[in-house]
């Protein structure tokens, strides 16, 4: 038994996705990386999804990092080891370019893989009571540049360097003030928290969500614009829901967005 | 009437800028961007100027955002939009490139435009009961890049993400922990801590701070830095205002920079 | 008399550094900028260090900058400024990229080319009565883009132009804010948070360690990796110290890595 990914509708256009590996703090395997990034493409095809929480099985952790059990056959010299990285790094991809926003719910451990998982998620929801940190310098192995990545982008090189070099584990608050999280809730409000924010992103347009989802992602790349990326940032101006939008502003009504 | 800009000097070397149409809380129109460019351009080619602030009229609003009364005529297709888009664009980058430092000083609401100009300041000085957002998803409309690259450059793409996505209005303290402000004081206290950074900027060497905002700026681009930029940061100590720093200092006596 | 760098070894692997100009508050002439950029050339090359502190002489500063006595014969014109900025920035990029992780200890004053050197190393740990800024524009003179694109990383555009344009001091809370610092604890504290933190990292994997610091440093770059440059996220797998690492997780042994 490896663990599996779960995944339940909670209201129309939002979906829970659970990595459930609880006896292993849901360590993920590789096969449940697999299901992952299968789950996250699946996802990404619904067009008539709004937003999607993360979240691990129960409430002792949101992922306590690659399941190290399988290290002597997965992950036993470099040659193997990439291609590991590949498959963990597939799954990432695929949570980071889902168009949909994407919201960890963090209860209990977010650690190593955990961790790497919830940076690549859109909005981190946490409990006061959670604890992160990457501390594979214990284990004698590195974060490769890909999953380093997005990281970085979150944390700086200030928020990296003591991560990774200290390699421990710390509380919510410092995890917030580094710029790892987007809000700390006390821990038995995270799944509420973690709804409301979803709520609040399904009432407005989604493809204009999808739009700045992709367009933010876009910017964390340093090779500039072409002329067809510039142009779509003006697309919306042509879409039904910007008609609905603007009309129920003048109008004072609430918008019944449609994502066309 | 669609608002206008005021300016003022409030001392010598000082000058406020204010965006003024009262009845829809300082919301820009289309007039107003153009005005804002043209104020910007004007006030860069002084060079007796040492700083400018920039405030709302009154005190319920740095800016609402855009006249969305005007958009059934200026925004009311991606074409439209686009010429719409060049105008804010236009008056944002006269406020980033002015070669002068501009203070943001913001109480109330600052909102959509006039949030995206507040992040093309250098420095936001905020009341405590001033307020942040970008609720473009309920109108079914985008931050187009130009306008979402500052944003990102400030708050990152953990910042960027939560505001874009959940779309809500959010207090000063969560926008200075995001690194959106520079300080948060009392909201009757904007102005007194505006005016005196500027007065801290103004009793400094111009030129220095010119360099130094230009520079800061310059490292946002990722393009490697040229030979004649490199010498740039060297140019300061053939200056009369270095001789005169150095000699200051030696003597212990206040400098008195003349911008040369 | 200009000032001296000192080194002694506080236990076997963890070397502390002393920039030491007491009477000048630790002001950094030319000749300690050379002897500094010796000195870290010098730990790199050795194989048996783990981690590298770095601290002011006595408890009153850091470092208070550049020895600004030396200015009429070193930093006269922009030609003698260039030459005196390729020895700063030695220096600094040879605690950059020593290849051990560096620690800087911070108890009062940490200004000027002593914040600069501080921004160069990889954790912060800074007293709660240490004071921060780079006051140069009272001087007359800019940093230059080499000092000041690590600050940028660190502290980002908002946080440089706060630091550069008002140029005053400011204290730690606001230095943990900005990113400035990794931790801040009492001042008696430093000393002892620092080493703290430093056993941390020795009793790591030390190649871990040094990939990391490596890693992390690479992506403030933007130009695109190239494929040794991946592969080498994978070597750490190949090393006896990972065997070590990861038999030691499996037997719930504390692992004795070696460096190899």
């Amino acid at each position: 038994m490896t663990g599996r990914i779960l995944r339940e509708e909670l209201e129309p256009g939002i979906v829970r996705v659970i990595v459930d590996n609880r006896e292993k703090r849901n360590a993920i395997s590789v096969a449940m990386w697999r299901e992952l990034a299968d789950t996250f493409r699946t996802l990404d095809a619904d067009l008539g999804l709004r937003c999607v929480i993360l979240r691990g099985a129960g409430d002792e952790a949101f992922g306590a990092g690659a399941d190290i059990s399988e290290f002597a056959t997965t992950r036993a010299n470099s040659v193997q080891a990439r291609h590991y990285a590949e498959k963990v790094q597939e799954a990432l991809r695929a949570v980071r370019h889902c168009r949909h926003p994407v919201i960890a719910a963090i209860r209990g451990l977010c650690v190593g893989g955990g961790l790497e998982l919830a940076v690549c998620t859109d909005l981190r929801i946490a409990g006061a009571g959670s604890r992160f940190g990457i501390p594979v310098k214990r284990l004698g192995l590195t974060v490769a540049y890909d999953e380093l990545e997005p990281l970085v982008e979150l944390v700086g090189r200030g928020g990296a360097m003591r991560i990774l070099l200290e390699g421990d584990l710390f509380g919510a608050e410092e995890a917030l003030r580094m710029g790892l999280l987007t809000r700390v809730v006390a821990d038995e409000q995270v799944d509420a928290a973690a709804l409301e924010s979803a709520r609040r992103i399904a009432e407005g347009a989604p493809l204009v969500a999808r739009w700045h989802k992709k367009f933010v992602n876009r910017l964390m790349d340093p090779r500039p614009l072409d002329e067809s990326e510039r142009a779509e940032s003006y697309a919306c101006f042509d879409t039904e829901d910007f008609r609905t939008g603007f009309r129920s502003f003048l109008q004072r009504t609430a918008p019944r967005f449609v994502g066309r």
